[in-house]
């Protein structure tokens, strides 16, 4: 079973995932295992078989599971970081240090047929479908008591760590609030003792009068460059309405959240030839007491930077380009241009 | 001047680096700055113009300084991400927002005069000279008091963020103690509050006891795999004796550190193919009441992962090696095997 174990000094958790584990030697430089070529995408039309049962789909009427004619498909991990689901995570101790079971889901969300659509290049109407999986899934685990928190997100290109081509996100199902979402409800709830108000209120207000950080918005999302942005291009999703949890979304709301997903990933692609880049959402965890002080969002970097010895020995990233250039620079793509060239088969 | 910026939210700090800053369209994919090659390397030999003026070497009687002659060379970096030295840090207030002026000091040790032997092929009583310098460079800074923290790191290989190939260790000098080492900080407070005892001297023994993650050790230092290390073949060298900072190791100290060292990436370059790696150096903050609780160590974290994601958003790391395999594995590389073939130019 996945474990976790808990740093004696600093408190920091970290999943060995005993589950895809490799040899040792297959870390030396020579053994860099390829991204599969397409006709071998477990994720394609037609290639159903080589992935775990799916979990659920959005398919043509009339169509069996496990075959073509979905949408959108979900699938267990093949490979799962967290699990099984079915079991209390159990905390254990070895010498001074601690571990707990690494219970939980972890969860394929295949965004489309198409191996080589992706957000940038799907439909608005398709990109929809996606969300409503997202907030499905996530409602399939919610009610569990092992999950403490869940957290969907997506890897776009192999620099970002996205092992397989073919567009999918993930969703993760654990057995704890893990340190990243810790540190912004103690932030919320530190903003709210001294000011009364919601934090991330606050920032679209703000953000809306400087302007300067502002990428793009519409009726219901502010997307803006974070004035404290850890790397060139970071982008945040924020939705202009207070609400704790991403999954308590209207259907027009997941309307106005897909298109927005679209236009932000479309400047990207754009603007910047396609760079990899990683997403996640931020929502509250599933039980507790956070709503209603919380307020979710998406956090998008592109992985245009290393994280080297220094952002590793101090916590604090260098980012080469002010967030003010980034956030011009994407205001200004224009959607309605031509794609560039596709890059090289491989390369992403 | 460099500028610190602070996220509302989570209060973690990021430094914009202006003098370092690119036009946002050289992050498109299409514009990757390739590594210099070895004829164009400004840390080579007879290159000592295409540096700035440097502030120590330790050189051949009677060379000058800037020509050749240098055995460790010490420059200001050409592009600085903390600067200048001689003014306090101060605080300003952008609409919600915090910014401090990025002040500090961003020095290049460069390692020898070879641009091909790092760590793991320069001579141990080389290393001792590289140690020595980082040593006299820490004190050349520690008085100052805009500097609250001094970080030496050395990044390994491209991947790992290094932009010049020819081996060199970075000294940043920093108008913060970052959140990495107040964690640290908090951490062994905590346990020195509950327990009565430093935490790293308790993790000396208690590796010692286990043996499982043991890589290396001498008289002055344990190498162990960390329990929860965060990445495959994470390394820590913790000293055997209780010791807040590392720049008052002895003659005789230095001299097992230099050896360690050369020990520690000696076994990754021979039995992982010369992977990439960052490490860093936590000592104690040059000023406060830190000392004498503190416990100063080398942390090194090959880059054999990427952090995707599921690690942006949480926090916790996702290790597909278990700390007692990787350092089964480094334990067991034969040292006076002879070195892998030499990689493809540019490669790293």
């Amino acid at each position: 079973m996945p474990q976790l174990r808990q740093d004696l000094v600093t408190q920091r958790w970290v999943a060995i995932a005993t589950e895809r584990a490799k040899r040792p030697s297959s870390f030396s430089r020579a053994a860099a295992v390829p991204v599969p070529p397409a006709a071998q995408c477990p994720f394609c039309v037609g290639h159903e078989a080589m992935t775990p049962p799916e979990v659920m789909a959005f398919r043509v009427p009339g169509t069996e599971p496990n075959t073509p004619g979905w949408e959108v498909r979900v699938v267990p991990n093949l490979y799962p970081a967290f699990g099984p689901a079915d079991l209390e995570p159990v905390i254990s101790h070895v010498g001074p240090y601690t571990t707990m079971t690494g219970v939980g889901v972890h969860e394929v969300l295949i965004s489309s047929p198409s191996h080589g659509d992706d957000f940038a290049q799907l439909p608005v109407s398709h990109i929809e479908k996606v969300v409503r999986a997202y907030i499905a899934r996530y409602d399939a685990h919610r009610q569990n008591p092992a999950i403490r928190y869940i957290l969907i997100i997506n890897n776009h290109g192999k620099e970002a760590g996205a092992s397989l081509e073919h567009p999918h996100s993930q969703l993760f199902g654990i057995p704890l609030v893990p340190s990243a979402v810790c540190e912004e409800l103690d932030g919320v709830r530190r903003y709210r003792a001294e000011s009364g108000r919601c934090v991330y209120c606050d920032i679209v207000t703000a953000e809306r009068e400087a302007g300067e950080r502002v990428i793009q918005e519409n009726d219901w999302f502010l997307v803006y460059a974070p004035f404290a942005s850890r790397t060139p291009f970071e982008a945040s999703i924020l939705p202009k309405w207070h609400a704790a949890r991403f999954e308590t979304m209207t259907v027009e709301q997941q309307k106005a959240f897909a298109s927005t997903l679209h236009d932000l990933t479309a400047r990207l692609y754009h603007g910047l030839n396609d760079p990899p880049f990683n997403f996640y959402i931020h929502t509250a965890p599933p039980h507790g007491d956070a709503e209603p002080d919380y307020h979710w969002h998406l956090e998008l970097l592109p992985k245009l930077a290393i994280a080297a010895g220094f952002e590793l020995g101090t916590g604090v990233m260098i980012n080469v380009a002010t967030p003010e250039s980034a956030a011009e620079y994407l205001r200004n793509v224009d959607l309605s241009a031509p794609a560039p060239a596709v890059s090289a088969p491989g390369v992403h």
